[in-house]
């Protein structure tokens, strides 16, 4: 008996070890880590298709990922929310977000689609940039007899970001609009018009405040 | 004692079994959501009043819950922080936060109140909104005697926002203003005087840039 | 057999009961609460220093810490994000972040830094601030040779922001910018030009709409 209870307490006491190295919260930590990582490759057969290399951290809110394709060398921080709208009070949409190669985007992002976001190559995003193609109606007089959920979701337009655009903190791109390539979005920014490529556009509503332009004889002015 | 040896074992595997089901990141993951819920019904009878079918997702940041009243179907995503101060530098306040029925907002949003915050029925919030009514301090001279954080709290007065209010993404919406129903706010603003009925307003300060009105003879202009 | 069972029942029953209280989500989130204590306390010893009573709440993320010198009584709530970049396509930098006394940020602040950002003391900073000494090139024609992140990243000068400064909800303020003492930032605004003592100032880009003054003579305008 005494050897038994002994034998108990040894593995016990191993058993009691690994809990509370498993339960420790640096352990815990990098569970979380790898978790992320575990989690992402699990995860990333759900898209219509994923490039080599790209990676969004943990956790993201992500609906219907198969209506988005993802190039190369994505990678988002935490927080990253995309949503594709197959349907909505009845209605049927065949939403598609198109991102391209080496695209970056910081936390809190959110992409919202009825209708197509399409963004190029090389695009880099700060944190909380707010992309959508629609909004709960259309706003005009029609919508006052709905309450702002029970208004059909209205797409102007596809949503269309360029190679090398340059989106700022904070800055809001609405249905529609088409960003040019090279273009850079100052922070804050709600781009409610086109922008051309080349362009520096900064404001509510986000106004064009130079134009780059390449080879000796540019002519630039300044951005404040 | 081979055999004792043996039914350890069997315990301890099973045991063992039970502890790695519960670590798996999967049903931390499942654990979680459960949790979410648990705790939300936990948490409910601290408000003034909850309607039924309302949720608030975790996590949360919530500050004297009894002085906030939440109707019926109210829906929050993660990060939800509702800001009552009952008491600041000493001097006494009665806050009030009331939530009408079927309102919704979206993630990080943020509501702090000294004084009273009305929002009505079937309002809908985008993310990171903000609305107060006080400042640190009065915004004048005498405000320069004191560091930001030893200034009185002062709230010019309540906010009142009526029923179908549609509020953009990263709103703010500044003391003492009343927004009219069935108004729109367009994304980043900041509200700092009252908004009419069925206005359409956006920019830094807001400034209306459309009225919506009712009937076939409406005129209505562009958002742009 | 049956006595030595009996015995390994009661062991396991303790033990599983131990494992079920750990595992207790009640449990899990005090524990997390502990742990983010803990992890503040082994993390302060990597700034280059930190002051009495500072504490940055989980989680954060922060990139070379040696670089960051807080003062005593320093405060931030979740997911503060500071940045210091020692190096850049083979470029090296010698960044430095400097905070005063006393100086508080709410929640999803952001600080990124080549060259150096000063907060003074007692300043007060609410959500989601974006400060930055730098931008991804100098936002010129000769950027437009390189895609956004293989720009080299340029610092126009120093971010400064003196005493009793009061920061509000979603500002960002860009590179090379002065606040004066005391001043005050509207909601949403962007800074790009420096903005003098006792000053309050809103918009995108940021302007003076009032300058506070002391003594009973001061004459002072309205904010709105």
């Amino acid at each position: 008996m005494n050897s038994s209870r002994k034998g108990d307490r040894t593995v016990l006491d191993q058993l009691a070890g690994l809990i509370a190295l498993l339960i420790n919260p640096l352990v815990m930590r990098l569970w979380d880590k790898l978790w992320r990582k575990v989690r992402w490759q699990g995860y990333k057969s759900c898209f219509g298709s994923v490039g080599a290399g790209s990676y969004i951290e943990s956790p993201w809110m992500i609906t219907n990922p198969a209506n988005i394709s993802i190039g190369s060398n994505f990678t988002a921080l935490s927080r990253l929310r995309m949503e594709t709208f197959e349907e909505y009070l009845g209605e049927k949409f065949t939403p598609r977000i198109i991102i391209g190669d080496n695209v970056a985007f910081n936390n809190d992002c959110h992409i919202g689609c009825i209708n197509r976001v399409e963004i190029g190559n090389n695009v880099l995003g700060a944190s909380r940039i707010y992309i959508s193609d629609h909004y709960h109606g259309r706003i005009e007089s029609a919508d006052l007899e709905h309450i702002p959920t029970e208004r059909r979701l209205f797409s102007k337009g596809p949503v269309i970001i360029r190679d090398n655009v340059w989106i700022g903190e904070g800055v809001s791109i609405m249905p529609g609009v088409t960003i040019g390539s090279n273009a850079i979005i100052g922070a804050n920014s709600v781009v409610t018009k086109d922008i051309p490529a080349n362009a520096v556009a900064a404001g509510i509503p986000a106004r064009v405040v130079r134009i780059l332009e390449k080879g000796p004889a540019a002519i630039t002015g300044n951005i404040e």
